[in-house]
């Protein structure tokens, strides 16, 4: 609605992967038995193709996510959107490397390794990406489908 | 993890009124049987007690709010968060009344009574709210439960 043309591939994709690597923070979407809805900010690690979270074994969003792996992220602002399903997969800390976990710390700046408080790891690989500004850029939204980049 | 002291009650309610009455956009997440979540951006009016939002009724959020009107909301960004568990209840555009009709357009840009593409409206009445900014508010972030304001 601003009269801004809307971004063609190349340039979405640019963005959106400026974004994954630049931002600290994003929305998780995740469902639970039976049908609860929850939604929190957690702060993530990109690597390049999946993102790494941790969050309480025994909070909403960890159990949602050890039961069904389904998930919906989205980065902000809403003017300015990338939204991600993915899957996620649990990751001990037993089982997570060391350098893994310290570039987490140093993204995060919070190390679960450290807390009293069982936390569980996620690596979240993206299924399908989406990247929109305004209701122009809708119908072309989608960058990646079935886990297959676009551009 | 700024340093900031955490906010009081009465701060925290003020600046949730406050910014509730001045974004445009939400965050809108809903699942869907048998199990899948979803999360969108939309624009709604907030007339002091309920969030108003409309959607195609064809789409994903309009066909879960239809099914189960459990809804999660978050106004962000990340580090200055509101996040809403409400019920969506359905209203058809033939009993929306003309002038929240008009509030509704005015404030979001769009207007669903003009469009082709059958919209749906929900009124979204929060049951519980939460606002924090960093970690040190977290354990006194609710200000409303079971759809009693806290303060």
């Amino acid at each position: 609605m601003t009269g801004v043309p809307p971004r063609g591939l190349e340039e979405r994709l640019r963005d959106t992967r400026a974004k994954l690597e630049s931002d600290v923070d994003l929305w998780v979407a995740t469902s639970g038995s039976p049908g609860g809805v929850h939604l929190i900010p957690l702060s993530y690690l990109w690597d390049g193709t999946a993102f790494l979270i941790s969050t309480p074994r025994a909070s909403v969003t960890g159990r949602n996510l050890l039961a069904d792996g389904r998930v919906r992220l989205s980065l902000g602002p809403t003017r300015d959107v990338v939204v991600i399903d993915g899957t996620a997969e649990p990751v001990d800390i037993a089982d997570l490397g060391p350098e893994t976990g310290d570039m987490f710390a140093s993204r995060t700046g919070f190390d679960p390794r450290e807390l009293d408080e069982p936390y569980e790891y996620f690596w979240i690989r993206p299924r399908r990406v989406q990247a929109w500004r305004e209701a122009n850029e809708l119908p072309r939204r989608d960058l990646m489908r079935d886990g297959r980049r676009l551009g």
